[in-house]
């Protein structure tokens, strides 16, 4: 591509016919130069597929590398996004830059290219002609690999039927296709194949068909592909909302953001599920949660702080729901006198957060529903609170025995869900009042009976995603509950000491960002909604 | 308290003098109600102040736990911030919460408490009063440790002289104070000393006086008590104003948030600063940066992402701008051809994040700057672009002469710095085309010199800050970067197989956000803003 084309490549299709010979002049000279920029280029870039001999050799071809070091500054607004190719730019001349998704010959003399930009689609049609799409250039179409990256410079055309296989309803008369990158010839994953619902497998089998079916773990192998369905661009682009959602709301009203550090002396809040690490020559593990540093914050007067990054648990978990490495969403905050203070928060943010997914995410959430079809997450106006008492006799009406000092398991925090669903027609509650026995050392114990705690849980379509308390903030109080569990109070003494100084009353919650995400979309597995997960078998890529 | 005056704190202080009969009744209810309750205290609360003899025992004392565990749900606008304390309030009565940070006893009959809260402070009075205070709450409110946290109930009042030691032009004639959360006696750092200026030390070791001057181990050390002081929680504002305007400038320009892992298999980026851990069995390490995964979300076709999260250096540097773990802001884009589309971002989004920090906190600049003075960042409204030639050549236009392959040490960067001020009148500008050789493995050679690369710096205050480029996207000539680098391609397989899938032209950059609020801010050291920093000696708090 010759320089004054990147300036303007509108321009040069709508060269008239009697400038023919201007045209072909300038071509022989683009061609003389690229000769010597091709023999100038690296080896990289050795597979040109230009006929030299073809005049119209210009048009196409793969751009040598040395025209992609930044050579020609470019007028970034010379691109047309995809998104925006309808009938309003009928006989315009458009430069676009795409993925070819597809890429089907027909003939000698023609072309389909399926060209793909976030998740749109168009169809751009190379066919031979004298003068402008020569039968090489069709060959060069016919020859690009699917997932190379082309610039594609054509006239707009609204054909007469719809067009199936892309969102436009526009087709592309390419005039110009060169290839700025180009994808191996055979991909691990197909992405067609990686798009499919299980809904057309199940459709096509039972058609006497057979369908490629991609597994969890090829997916994950291969993730920079797996990426590119529209479901997991959805995905992600849900999962970037829900963090804005929760820190926009926090800092309307007063949160401040922090960054607690990961690297913790000793062994963070203890237990067997940490990461250890030689630090410099001193024992060192990864954080937990940021748990005790923003409590510090609070004892430090920050008021009210939350943190968004990455908690480290080096759990045997093989669940859907695990991790060894997620994304938490913490806050923590000053209350004046009861935890209700901070389930307050919770019950506003999460509401105001799913009203802003489903008014502002619509594309995204159609895009993951139509490779996993989901119903849209029932909540009410103001989220219904239930004490785990009530809780467990709920479960106890229908025959299910929950140990009223021990934790829910995963089958009957579901069976409570459904029993929520149906008599209070939503899919999001928070339980509180739980046993202390099963909440953490620095969880308050209840005023009226210490073997309940000032706690809670939070629930999304049957499983519990939040976790939050007010907290013990009386040094004496917390050392003596520390120990009670096992926690050798030494490893975490400047952690009580910063209670010491005057502390305020107070409490919080840890949310795992990947679950919010999981559990809104009605996902079955968590290693969806982890861009590149973490989990005791994996560590790459 | 009793749970009806924390209902409505306000009422009680406007009971009639004929009232007192009833009012003596109930303090009565009140003060058998209070001593089961002290009985029933844990002994974290053993040392209540209130003498039980006192008939205005109620309206004084520390506050047993029992009333702090989430008994009665509070009103949370029964309580005025001390900011909202003006004259509109003349004669009102009003409930504060806050920190006693002096305690200030004239004679038995008196004592003055001043109490703040986030920046602001306001001086109460507590008066020994028939029927209302009595001598025995004087001497609770003298007995109170600097930074407890206490409720004060009281009638606002104008003085006639102004008030020195308290930024609100108001006192509180106290009716009630109740004590929180005590604070020990002796605190480690006294907050006085934490929140003194050089300057102000200087001036009395002119006037042949000796002030505490507390050093930056010992601040760190008890950094809960330092974190208190103004300049402190004005230096975290600001920090959590830039995460924020940087975030929402790229959310409106179409960017989304990433979140990748920084448990990485094998090494990294290479190289000897690199924290290892066993990772269930594997080696594995953490990410000194997020630079090859947002590089394979380009991949993965996400158009523009972004990153806040830790980064994790085991470098053994000892300066005032290096720590081990810090929080980076990382930026990654396609580009349709050339690097200065990278830089334009940069340009914008300094010059929206500065504007929007001399606009928005102004107080917490004011707080910063009244311990450690500085002039505001002077910066231009389209940031100043030199290559590295230019900056080298005006370095030797005054003597300073710079290996023109090598890089430029901290000295040279300082200079530089001082030479662009002069000129240009800018603290904030960019250099770009570094040499290649001082540059990542992963950036893109220049187009006509490849001992040049498509790369920049940026600077504030004659600090580099910023590190950017474009990098290559093609996987044969990454392989033999990295490998003239000395980098084992294999160890990083999976990231340059992923640009074998069809790989757009991107750039980025990546930027320490503790390096943003310390240049911003003309501060000395970067232990200054991160919150509890990690350098080799330091793990803890």
């Amino acid at each position: 591509m010759s320089s004054s084309e990147s300036q303007d490549p509108a321009a040069a299709s709508e060269v008239q016919l009697s400038k023919k010979a201007a045209k072909k002049e300038a071509a022989k000279a683009d061609k003389l130069r690229r000769r010597q920029e091709i023999a100038a280029a690296s080896a990289a870039t050795a597979n040109l597929s230009v006929d030299e001999d073809d005049p119209l050799a210009a048009n196409y071809g793969d751009v040598p590398l040395v025209e992609l070091q930044s050579k020609t500054p470019a007028n970034v607004d010379d691109w047309t996004p995809v998104e925006a190719l309808g009938v309003a730019l009928e006989n315009k001349t458009v430069l676009i830059r795409g993925t070819a998704q597809t890429i089907r010959p027909v003939g000698k003399k023609m072309a389909f290219l399926v060209i793909r930009d976030d998740y749109f689609t168009v169809q751009c049609l190379v066919q031979a002609q004298p003068d402008t799409v020569s039968p090489q250039m069709v060959k060069f179409a016919a020859s690009l690999n699917r997932e190379s990256i082309v610039d594609v410079e054509g006239v707009v055309t609204i054909p007469t039927a719809p067009i199936k296989g892309a969102t436009q309803q526009v087709e592309i008369q390419v005039r110009k296709l060169h290839c700025i990158s180009r994808a191996m010839p055979t991909l691990p994953i197909n992405l067609d194949d990686a798009a499919r619902s299980e809904i057309e497998i199940e459709k096509a089998i039972q058609a006497g068909e057979q369908l490629v079916r991609v597994n969890q773990d090829t997916r994950l192998n291969f993730r920079v592909l797996d990426l590119r369905t529209p479901a997991n661009q959805g995905i992600f682009s849900v999962q970037s909302h829900v963090s804005n959602a929760f820190r926009q709301f926090l800092l309307s009203e007063g949160f401040r953001e922090i960054h607690t550090p990961k690297l913790i002396a000793g062994s963070s809040e203890g237990g067997a599920s940490v990461f250890r690490l030689d630090y410099k020559g001193q024992p060192a593990c990864l954080a937990q949660s940021p748990q005790l540093h923003k409590q510090m914050c609070i004892c430090a007067r920050f008021g009210r702080v939350f943190e968004i990054g990455p908690v480290f648990r080096a759990e045997d978990s093989y669940t859907h729901r695990h991790l060894c490495e997620f994304t938490g969403l913490d806050l923590e905050m000053e209350i004046k006198k009861h935890y209700f203070e901070v389930m307050d928060v919770v019950d506003r943010l999460f509401v105001a957060m799913f009203d802003s997914l489903n008014q502002h995410c619509k594309k995204d959430l159609e895009a993951i529903g139509s490779q996993y079809p989901f119903e849209p997450l029932k909540y009410l106006r103001n989220t219904l609170r239930l004490t785990y008492e009530e809780g467990i006799q709920m479960l106890k009406d229908v025959g299910v025995e929950i140990e009223p000092f021990g934790d829910l398991n995963t089958e009957a925090e579901r069976k409570l869900g459904q029993l929520v669903l149906e008599k209070y027609g939503t899919e999001f509650y928070m339980l509180h009042r739980y046993p202390l026995a099963v909440r953490p050392f620095y969880t308050m114990p209840c005023y009226d009976n210490p073997a309940y705690s000032n706690s809670f849980d939070v629930f999304i379509r049957g499983e519990e995603i939040i976790s939050g308390a007010q907290r013990v903030h009386v040094p004496e109080l917390l050392e003596q509950r520390a120990a009670a569990c096992g926690i050798d109070v030494k490893t975490i003494s400047t952690y009580i000491d910063a209670f010491r100084y005057g502390a305020p009353l107070h409490g919080g919650f840890g949310v795992g960002l990947e679950r919010v995400v999981m559990l809104f979309c009605g996902l079955n597995n968590i290693r969806k909604t982890s861009l590149f997960p973490r989990d005791p078998l994996r560590i790459a890529p």
